[in-house]
């Protein structure tokens, strides 16, 4: 026998006699009605053919409950884990993420935008490329729905965008701080200028370098290296000026952990960071900034500067709630979190 | 003045006098038109005020054109890209993605099961946990739509599925074949059995080393440690036995490179991988499983077997497409690709 085939909840509340309201509810989240209730609703559900249309209750309401998140790519740690705790952070709230890939590609992420334009998220989360390719883009959809950025912002102009982050002079003050305390100033291998944090912790290395008295110095990158594969970028970095014997410095404070993964792993096929009898000798230094999940697995374990992921991505719906709940009137919101020292073995 | 407000694609059409054909092209995919048509659609679009909307669009089409993608989590960098290469495949065949994570726990996978049935997603793509727990979800919501499973099989029972992954009794062999062709015979630290992968590669080396006639030995591992954190747990479990000066041998195949990268963490810092002279005396040799992003930075690099994450993604997008046009009939479809050797330093 087949089952009675019901296409409204209309229907479906006179066939299973359970109120509409409830059986909303139900659909929505099954916790939030009493699990006895949940029960009955699922037992007399598999007496009928009904399936929920999340769409076509979307469709007649002025909220999707949708969140667009955008990312320059899931193949990075930080972001992953960003993009985790927005997730985790989202469907407590009742959320779905719509989430898209910019593929470190301005042309990518002006397409990513549109697809969330189109399907009428109620708000987005965006770490954004560091190109002004599509600032005219966010502005447009930003009259469709709140935009919060993460982690860094779109070109170089903050002033008018909600922002969840971290406060780049103050978490590369303290290690620039802690470096020139406990040794030799650091030298800085900056990002490449893919995203705004690199210019502003490259800015934040000279700020602290200068209150602090000492002569702040770049390491030297070829031309043409502006890679996401940033283990890449510092192993080839450093690698050369190791080979060259060009180590202007024994401190070298890397503007993020990836970097500095490949810079001791370009240190250690040298053999600059074991003396003879296999342990650091302390002399050569290199540090990190965001405290990346294998950074204390490496072989020495990165001193890095913690960035509280978690927190940003909690940060980052909260406030996007509340621009979709109250719109977005009155000056942009900036949350900068500060980051926390994290002293290990490679400086 | 206010621009005039346009609900529907047919006051549209009227309005910018662009047939809706062309205008229902234009706003799936602004590629699919020619650039001289999107910049006159563009141009004039301007002067209106119209939000294409795609979930109305969709509301009255048997398909979404939505792809459901499931992971235990984003916070690793296997299944972040298996995701991305999941998404550009997606993405060059016209679906959106909406991603969920089961954070590794059973209860969050059935809710992110009934999110992707409520969503009326034309199909989904899951890696799924081990447990049984949710085996009957997936079948009610294979009715709703084709289900190909990535990476893993959910619970033991593989027969029905579709499945696109790792062949793990060849990759294991090629590299148990290996060790055992260049110095003393692999004993095998197991996965966590979190996923199907973990028994499927501790059955392909027992099998493996039966067929070289050697005796298969497993790393005692401790209770309790049923760990997504892979790292720490090859940190946790080589630490220990190194410390008790209780490595039972000088090969250790790990089951996965994660659990290798700490492994190779732990015997660093016991000093088992260098010589005086700071240059590995290739005594202990430890390998793992995937080709994780990072293996290569690790110091010693880990000597691995790569899994090709991105034809398994693409994989799973083509097997998905086709049973979306073909449906579900026939037998179930299995890809298994094999795993290629890559020598590095670490054995």
């Amino acid at each position: 026998m087949t089952k009675p085939k019901i296409h409204t909840m209309k229907e479906l509340s006179r066939a299973i006699s359970i109120s509409r309201p409830t059986l909303a509810r139900y659909f929505e989240d099954e916790t939030s009605v009493l699990p006895s209730t949940a029960k009955k609703i699922k037992d007399r559900l598999s007496e009928v053919d009904y399936v929920y249309n999340f769409l076509a209750t979307r469709q007649n309401r002025k909220s999707t409950d949708l969140i667009g998140v955008v990312v320059p790519h899931f193949e990075d740690l930080f972001f992953a884990s960003l993009l985790g705790s927005i997730e985790t952070a989202a469907r407590a709230a009742g959320f779905t993420i719509i989430t898209q890939s910019s593929h470190g590609d301005a042309e990518s992420e002006e397409k990513a935008i549109r697809k969330l334009r189109s399907m009428n998220v109620d708000g987005a989360i965006i770490a954004p490329l560091g190109s002004n390719k599509n600032l005219e883009i966010f502005k447009a959809a930003n009259e469709d729905f709140p935009i919060i950025f993460a982690d860094s912002y779109p070109g170089t102009d903050s002033s008018t965008a909600d922002f969840v982050g971290t406060d780049n002079s103050s978490s590369v003050g303290i290690m620039v701080d802690y470096l020139c305390r406990t040794g030799e100033p650091p030298v800085f291998l900056a990002m490449p200028q893919l995203t705004s944090n690199a210019l502003e912790r490259q800015n934040a290395y000279f700020q602290q370098m200068e209150k602090q008295g000492h002569h702040a110095r770049l390491v030297e990158t070829p031309e043409g290296m502006e890679l996401w594969e940033f283990e890449q970028y510092g192993l080839e970095v450093m690698g050369n000026h190791f080979s060259h014997g060009r180590h202007v410095t024994d401190t070298i404070l890397c503007a993020n952990d990836r970097i500095a993964i490949g810079a001791i792993r370009a240190a250690n096929t040298h053999g600059l960071f074991f003396d003879q009898d296999g342990k650091t000798h302390g002399a050569l230094r290199i540090a990190g900034h965001d405290d990346h999940p294998l950074s204390r697995f490496i072989f020495p374990a990165v001193t890095t500067v913690k960035q509280e992921i978690n927190e940003i991505g909690r940060g980052t719906v909260e406030l996007l709630l509340k621009r979709i709940r109250e719109g977005r009137q009155g000056d942009s919101i900036k949350i900068l979190r500060d980051g926390a020292l994290i002293i290990r073995e490679s400086a």
